[in-house]
């Protein structure tokens, strides 16, 4: 290594102890010992940089620090090099729990530097991992945070979460959560964030007024006290915090697609939360992740095993993602959704006609739904089979108990629930564009990709995680695929603006591009609109022409392995 | 992201605008404006992490900080993703030399993480490179440092280089670039440092009292220029500085074997000096980097590759590493078999016995240097034949003018030449350790990675890159494998103490800890002798029981193929 080389690892040593600014010196000195212990306790050449990076140059350097490393290598703590297990990874040997451990805490401790992790990743990425290793992996990350005390929550109850790996137009969780509150299963909630073209729970809840989903631990279980039911960030809750970690280098080294690493990710927030089962909802389709049935049906089933192997009873759904869920992309758009099927007959929710979809676009929504619900009551144990729970769900449905539910959530997490029960009350968006029917026509295909990446382009969604989204922003469409849209009738409608932004008053050339411009308004909305025409597609009105939906739900995937679903 | 995840990355940014220490701060804000514009470039939602990271997160983040990232984000300076990049090498997909360039260049700049680099080389080290891609990949690393003007020196005389990439006890280059330099052909040898069980020509010539090879461009120049020869260091002379950075970051993050890998790294320091031509010593064996055929042959054929794209014109030869060359390893016991070689029966060099190996011993060495020489002179146009160049070389080695050659460049590196002709008025190692025959034996195996190994524990190679070395430290096989070694003669001798360090007084207990502590020298000496007995298997005196070495020279490589390698 030359000097140059040295001196700039020498610099990354030097940051790593400042990097996560966790461990006290003391623990910090420890961890090094121990990292030089694990090389001294190896022979293999591939430690010696690694030796040599925690240690200085030699050459060069004078004896006192020579003499220092001589002294640690004598050390006999135990340990692993991270370049042995890369490398071991990397001849597609498993890694024992105790190697997968060791790498996961050093890396969150800062014992082991992101480019060896990002290497990992990739070894990872590349050549899998069992369902072992991937469970090993998922309780480590666990480790690295707080855990949940669901079991103190209601005794008499069961807690059941459910999770998606992100569809668009997807509000079931919001429908979800409430019914199965109001049928006295506790469901803890632990999601995510709206990112590239599909949408998140939180983001969701977060657009009705005065509603935050940063939920304290603590604050986590009050609300699942009171209410039977939370939406919560785990971050925030301190689940399993180095995944967040291993998500962002994931993102900035290209390991993002990973069967083994998207399930652990999921999983170790599941894990933290400890409830008595999980449903997963996998989608799969061109909105999806995963398009592939292969690739879909590994996720489903890894992460099954995972949930299993912890003792949390978890079953997964395959479920088509091709299409736009509901008719709504956007988050205060999909809320209302939500609500209206909440409300089913019992509550007039008062949503504004301009942009309300048609019931029969909310249809798929609510079933998938009931769907999710009926097997939720089998893990609950409160009904025998899909069909009994199926109906016991859609009869709880239709009494309206599940929207006063989610307005009792809503309260607990500090939101104002009366916009629940008067939606058109909300500010309506500012800038709107709608594609009108200029002779009869019907819905072809809706390209649910395409509608959430103009979802995006209008605010409602993030490029970039940590982006400000526009709540209001989105796209309603108005009809169903397979309905028609008569001559001078809306076919869609673009949207954005959260009117609660106060625009800033800038330059008039690049104010557009400030948040709040209302050039840069414009300039969202017409290239959001475009993009959704290219993502609806019409034809002339000969029904027998559209795209028949695939089945909505198409595998029921359980740790036993993977089946068709059979629907009732 | 969660806000950890983004202070973590944002204080990775921060660390970046540290770590090179070469753009100035104006430089590094375009490069960041650049890495935004790339980002803007290309659609893919894995570069949102990176574009974040260098922006800061707007949730919570003040207006001020989103609308600057929104104005950069807008400039249209061209360039790519890092995550895009590593995804399509991991996809199988080759890179071009435009996306190559732009990762390594901005690497090198610090615009690219370290934990992108680890991760696009781990996707390397699997997926492996096209002969196109690592041509490309070497380009770009030789951009980032400066390249010599050898066409200057001597115009009439042609350049050819000689690389190894690393044996036991290997010191040809120290007889071939003297001897070449003094039948009218410029060696202007690039080597590099003892590393693991494997010798490095640098620290031979360092052996040498006063000798340095830390030389300059303009001093490398000049001694060339004076003595039709030199040896220095690539890291000296500014050559592919890049190179270290990469290697260090392969050491810790388990890439190290990877043939696209070595190939660039190698050749990178050749096309930066840019001879005439270039002769490859490619190791195959139990004490080379590679012991399978395949591999070795496609690092050859690969190197041969670059070599040609760039025009220079390049051979290799597959040569075998499983026993030790001539019969010593160590740095200025190497030195000795070299110098006994080059004086062939004109000079009397008075080598300590003690420390002397049979002339036998020095045969395979000798046939080795004369057959690259053999080679080299066919690629200098000064020989039409093997067989031709073989004797020239022979005819030219028995004169002596070798050694007064090297005489010449030592001299002009500041070493003392005079060593060369009274070898033993060197101070003699302090400790020494031999292994004699109790009955007539004869050795049946020496096993080059065990006697490395041992070489390095008594001193004389590195476990660490920049760990100091022992000189003086070695082993001294006295015979040669199939060689009778008559009861009461010496076996081998171990030997450890590079006189010149004194060593430092300090805590009885500890001191055998430090260099130079006595305690530590017979530590070391016991450990080396212990390993060597090891690497040498002695048999009772049954000649036709030993091992019967590979040939010497196995394959000779060009750009057109591998073919075998006929002797004569």
């Amino acid at each position: 290594m030359t000097l140059s080389g040295l001196a700039r690892t020498r610099r990354a040593v030097w940051t790593l102890t400042q990097r996560r600014g966790k461990a006290t010196a003391q623990a910090q000195a420890q961890a090094h010992t121990q990292a030089l212990g694990g090389a001294t306790a190896s022979s293999s050449s591939s430690v010696r940089s690694q030796n040599d990076a925690l240690s200085g140059n030699a050459v060069g350097a004078d004896e006192e620090e020579r003499s220092q490393r001589l002294l640690r290598r004598n050390t006999s703590i135990p340990g692993f090099s991270p370049s042995e297990l890369i490398v071991k990874k990397r001849n597609g040997r498993r890694l024992s729990r105790e190697e997968i451990d060791w790498f996961i805490q050093g890396f969150h401790r800062g014992d082991i530097e992101d480019y060896q992790m990002s290497a990992l990743l990739m070894t990872i990425a590349i050549k899998g991992m069992s369902n072992q290793e991937a469970s090993d992996l998922t309780l480590s990350m666990v480790r690295t945070g707080s855990t949940a005390n669901l079991a103190s929550i209601r005794p008499d109850m069961p807690k059941i979460d459910k999770h998606s790996t992100g569809g668009v137009g997807d509000s079931t969780s919001l429908i979800l959560a409430p019914l199965m509150a109001s049928m006295g299963v506790v469901v803890p909630i632990l999601s995510g964030r709206t990112l590239g073209h599909t949408g998140g729970t939180l983001d969701k809840i977060d657009s009705i007024p005065g509603c935050h989903t940063t939920l304290s631990n603590e604050e986590f279980m009050e609300v699942l006290e009171r209410t039977g039911a939370a939406f919560a960030s785990p971050d925030a809750t301190g689940f399993a915090p180095v995944d967040s970690s291993i998500y962002s280098l994931r993102d900035v080294s290209g390991s993002v697609d990973s069967i083994a690493l998207v399930a652990s990710s999921v999983m170790s927030k599941k894990l933290a939360a400890n409830p008595d089962a999980l449903l997963l909802d996998v989608k799969r389709g061109r909105g999806a992740f995963f398009n592939n049935l292969n690739d879909t049906a590994s996720l489903a089933s890894m992460m099954c095993s995972i949930g299993e192997d912890a003792g949390i009873h978890t079953m997964a759904l395959i479920t088509c993602m091709d299409h736009v869920l509901g008719g709504s992309v956007g988050n205060w758009l999909e809320v209302q959704e939500a609500v209206r099927i909440l409300a089913a007959s019992k509550h007039d929710v008062g949503a504004d006609p301009r942009f309300e979809t048609s019931d029969e676009a909310l249809s798929d929504l609510r079933d998938l739904a009931l769907s999710e619900a009926a097997v939720m009551l089998g893990l609950a144990g409160k009904a025998g089979s899909f069909r009994e729970g199926f109906e016991m769900a859609r009869d709880k449905l239709e009494t309206g108990a599940g929207l006063d539910k989610l307005a009792e959530i809503v309260a607990a997490q500090d939101g104002d629930p009366r916009v629940l029960f008067n939606l058109s009350a909300a500010t309506p968006p500012l800038y709107t564009q709608t594609l009108y029917a200029e002779e009869d026509v019907v819905i072809q295909d809706v390209n649910a990709r395409d509608i959430g990446n103009a979802a995006t382009l209008l605010g409602a969604g993030r490029t970039f995680a940590g982006d400000a989204i526009d709540a209001h922003a989105g796209i309603c469409i108005h009809a169903k695929v397979g309905e028609v849209v008569r001559r001078g009738e809306p076919v869609f409608t673009a949207m954005v603006r959260d009117p609660t932004v106060t625009p800033p008053s800038g330059n008039p050339d690049t104010d557009y591009l400030f948040l709040g411009g209302e050039r840069e308004y414009r300039l969202r909305l017409s290239r959001g609109f475009d993009l959704a025409c290219r993502g609806v597609v019409l034809a002339q009105n000969r029904p027998e022409n559209h795209v028949q939906p695939a089945p909505l739900i198409e595998y029921l995937v359980d740790a036993r392995g993977v089946q068709p679903f059979k629907n009732l």
